[in-house]
């Protein structure tokens, strides 16, 4: 049992060993400086850092909250009808089902205002619209089978009479070809103005799992059906009458409406969701999205073409062509919810303490080199170690003057700064 | 030579010292107390940061990632046909061209449930619809070239016999009016329930390189020609019956079919990258996108009006005009890539390890108000320099307790906390 | 008032107890090692952070950036036309309004290719298609009012000659049935590679309010009626052939056109605000998106059926049922803006700075365990306390070796790995 007492008494040893290695608890031997200067230094500096994080950091950026970017799903309908009677046309009635394009309602839609209307089109021949590259004298300028990449169809090799005077290439084309210069100078859909568009908007935010409406849950159904958006006596209503959306971006649509455009209707969902704030709410504003610069700028406005297709009582496939020009409405939603995040604050939480943490270098700083006494706290301070006696004798230079960050506070400040910033602070001291 | 060789020393020396002054390492004098309390309490707090550190920050919310966001395109092709025979219309057969709008197959889809049909409307005149607003007794009631928005054109200035009984103003539209209230009260085309829908879905998360597609790569062609998107048997197979989709999303088909609405086929591509996760693979749900709550509401539902144009065999245009109530499915990609990368990770080091530094604040601060022996302890780590007598006293006072964060833990724990915190550390010591 | 001076005695010195407990600074004391070894150790491992935080951090990832994400509006236009002479159809003519679906030219067009056309529909009866489940000998093999999923109609009960050959059941449908098989081997519009689209882009982004195009400022409209995109001569240039996409994304154009595809046209508009760098400009790349592998797959290609509708004389509503292949294009434009931010500047600062505060634990590690003179470093460095005694001894041990993080450092180095570590330091120094 001897043996095994000692072996015990062993184990005990390394044991205690063991547990002083792992729980002795070691801590740096600090030095109480009673000077209210170099106190008020750290005090002040502790509380910029503190501003900053509270102020810039918590209150400004909200740098705590954890994103999210929205998922939209938007409906638009469009309300109003007009009646034409030009001399270039026929006098015509046009509602929903013949201005919108396309019909069924996304985040982008097209409202007709001005177009050049080419109907009764057959598979067939006919002269080129006279420009230089396709006037001819007779069929030898014409050559078979050519096609133009700026004209309008296959060459068959016959120079026909496009009109009395001037002559010109044949082409197997969609006929009578469209001449697209004799657009109407105003909009043949000059009332589209006046039409209004119901836009429902919904979203999602994924992460947070918050879905919302642009019809606010305050607002009901008889206000609904007669309301219109206004920046400021109705704010909230979903529907926007064309003509409000173009002036409030900047533009005027009688402009507009002649050679088309883009219009934006921009909803910010921009959101916070922390129960304190809850704010959620959407924003709209308009602006134009294409370049209305001619000099940089090719298809200026915006139109397209598409075509009606019919059949003769013989069979026969036929169309009308229309070159549509208008506006083309995009909504687009946007938007980024915050919400308080326990990754985001660490974060940030841990980058403000280091900064807290380079307080005590500046107070240092300030200590060892501008104050009176330097000398005397840095001899307490600081010791240096004489390897050769083995013994410590106090600090005697001034280029030893703090811990941890030196090399950094170094090649930011250089030394020739001593008495700018010394001074400086004498300066708040004395104030 | 000597003024060289004083010029050498002198050189030498400056260098040495500008050696001393360059790598001269400055390290805090420390002190080891030998008490298991108080390193229980630096183990016990540092356990807990680095549990945070490892658990949380890097287990669940992966924030060591860097995130990248979902692009997406999305293919969509509906099959099924139905054969109508209703009361109210010519039996009818309906195949994909006739339902689908549009027909490409783009991320939104429109599937014709119920309709109001008007056929053989021309550009004509005819009386309004019957409602108080619109009914006369004669030619004066009806203000010519007058257009009230919620009527249906403009009036020519007579009035017309509506129905043996009634009265209205007449007006220029396309004529005969449509009479949307005969809405079918159950859906046209009630047999859409079994319609099926094929969607492909490729993704693209650009900063990572990373392309996906939903058909994964398991699967094979002959398991797609028969599968059906079921959540527990077939997980994986992109074909789904739209009466599943829209009973997943909570709904009753037959009650969405009559008036409408939006039905959100959501992927969640939600991916984790690592090559120790490695985990990227589609996520389905569904949600009704639209609002049926009728109190806070405004044309309820999902509707659209096309129109089919046609010629009659003496050139007159007319066309037949299509109210169509139908589902519109919007697939919604959403989804955010997360791989390892250092920036994050550096970050949130830096964030864990400045809270490790913390750890001594709160030892030091249990060791010198809570601890029996701290005013022995205080004595030996705290010195307070008498400036006036040129020498350190050991510390005699309780209010300096520590080093860095004084200023903030101050601000967070009043003193009056005091006996609470050390008391509870008493009991988890003695426990 | 002897009362009232002890009181403002007793005040004033509360009043500077206070003073001296917020104001009194506390130092930690300092030890000078003039050891040009542990010195090294010191310098090195705070460059090779600083190397990191500048060079990786700042340079590489900008990790000082605020981002934001891109908002975009999209315009395309194709442009060009075609005629086809094939023995399968009539000779026809080919222009933008007749190839373009949807003709509005959002962000995704399609361009047809190839098709099958099913002219002369009408709502009748026809026998089905041949296959095995729908060819019958008599009519008890055809069931009434069954409709096959995989079929084309619903069964009248009657089993009908299909040729003189065959039998199958009748359906009603829409008939003639299309033939789907009957697909051209060389795809139809084979000169669509020759048609080209221009793009137009517009793109915000909103946290910065910064709107760009895709045609520059200095590209005028001259160069812009003649000009086509070529990576190297002309990569500004919005207008693209579609043969050049498809080859640039790794595809024959021809072999694309026969069954169709899905092209990705990837617009990235990643911008770098900072006035310093300024760079803000359209990369374009193309990718084909769907999947051509066809042991994985269904549907391969991209196709999708619509219809013409017409009206007999009588009033008969016919169809032209078109099935289409062609090309899809998808204009994906993405992006990531960044500009310097405090808060990312801060929290990023802040990490590196915290890792420059490890430094001197790495420092002490070296120097309390790889040097020569580690024990006269240590007996100077760390007292331990007897708190028995209530004297401070020098440590004589070397398990303490350093202050905050042990605990970290210890489970990253075990102690076995110290003499690897302290040859490598004794390496680098004697190098």
């Amino acid at each position: 049992t001897g043996v095994c007492g000692a072996a015990m008494t062993k184990t005990a040893g390394c044991c205690q060993g063991c547990l002083h290695y792992v729980f002795d608890y070691e801590t740096p031997k600090t030095l109480v400086i009673p000077s209210i200067r170099v106190g008020f230094v750290f005090r002040f500096t502790q509380f910029l850092v503190v501003l900053y994080v509270v102020g810039y950091v918590c209150v400004v950026q909200k740098a705590y909250q954890e994103t999210d970017s929205v998922l939209s799903t938007v409906t638009t309908k469009v309300k109003g009808f007009a009646f034409t009677n030009t001399s270039d046309a026929d006098p015509r009635f046009w509602d929903v089902a013949d201005y919108v394009v396309p019909p069924q309602g996304g985040d982008s839609f097209f409202v007709l205002t001005n177009m050049v209307v080419t109907p009764q089109q057959t598979q067939s021949r006919c002269p080129e619209l006279p420009n230089p590259s396709t006037s001819c004298v007779d069929d030898c300028d014409c050559i078979e089978g050519y096609s133009d990449p700026r004209g309008n169809g296959i060459l068959t090799g016959l120079c026909e009479n496009y009109s009395t005077t001037v002559k010109t290439c044949e082409v197997i084309s969609w006929c009578p070809l469209e001449i697209d210069t004799k657009l109407p100078e105003h909009a043949l859909l000059a009332a589209a103005e006046n039409f209004t568009v119901l836009i429902k908007n919904s979203i999602t935010y994924p992460k947070f799992n918050v879905h919302r409406r642009n019809i606010l849950p305050h607002i009901n159904s008889s206000y609904l059906k007669r309301c219109e958006f206004n920046r400021t006596t109705d704010p909230d209503c979903p529907i926007f009458r064309l003509k409000h959306i173009v002036s409030e971006a900047g533009e005027e649509f009688q402009d507009m409406a002649v050679k088309g455009g883009i219009l934006g209707i921009i909803i910010d969902w921009s959101c916070d969701l922390d129960w304190w704030a809850r704010k959620c709410n959407p924003q709209y504003s308009f602006r134009r999205l294409d370049n209305k610069n001619p000099a940089n700028n090719v298809a200026p406005g915006f139109n397209f073409r598409f075509a009606k297709y019919y059949k003769t009582p013989d069979g026969e496939e036929t169309r009308t062509l229309i070159k549509a020009y208008g506006i083309r409405f995009d909504v687009v939603v946007h938007g980024t919810a915050g919400k308080f995040g326990i990754v985001p604050t660490v974060v940030n939480l841990g980058a403000a303490l280091t900064f807290l943490s380079l307080v005590p270098v500046v107070a240092d700083w300030v200590m060892l080199t501008c104050m009176g006494k330097r000398d005397l706290y840095k001899k307490h301070k600081i010791t240096h170690l004489n390897e050769v006696a083995d013994t410590e004798t106090v600090s005697d230079k001034l280029n030893v003057f703090t811990r941890d960050y030196q090399g950094l506070i170094f090649s930011i400040f250089p030394f020739s700064s001593r008495l700018f910033f010394c001074q400086t602070a004498d300066k708040i001291h004395s104030f």
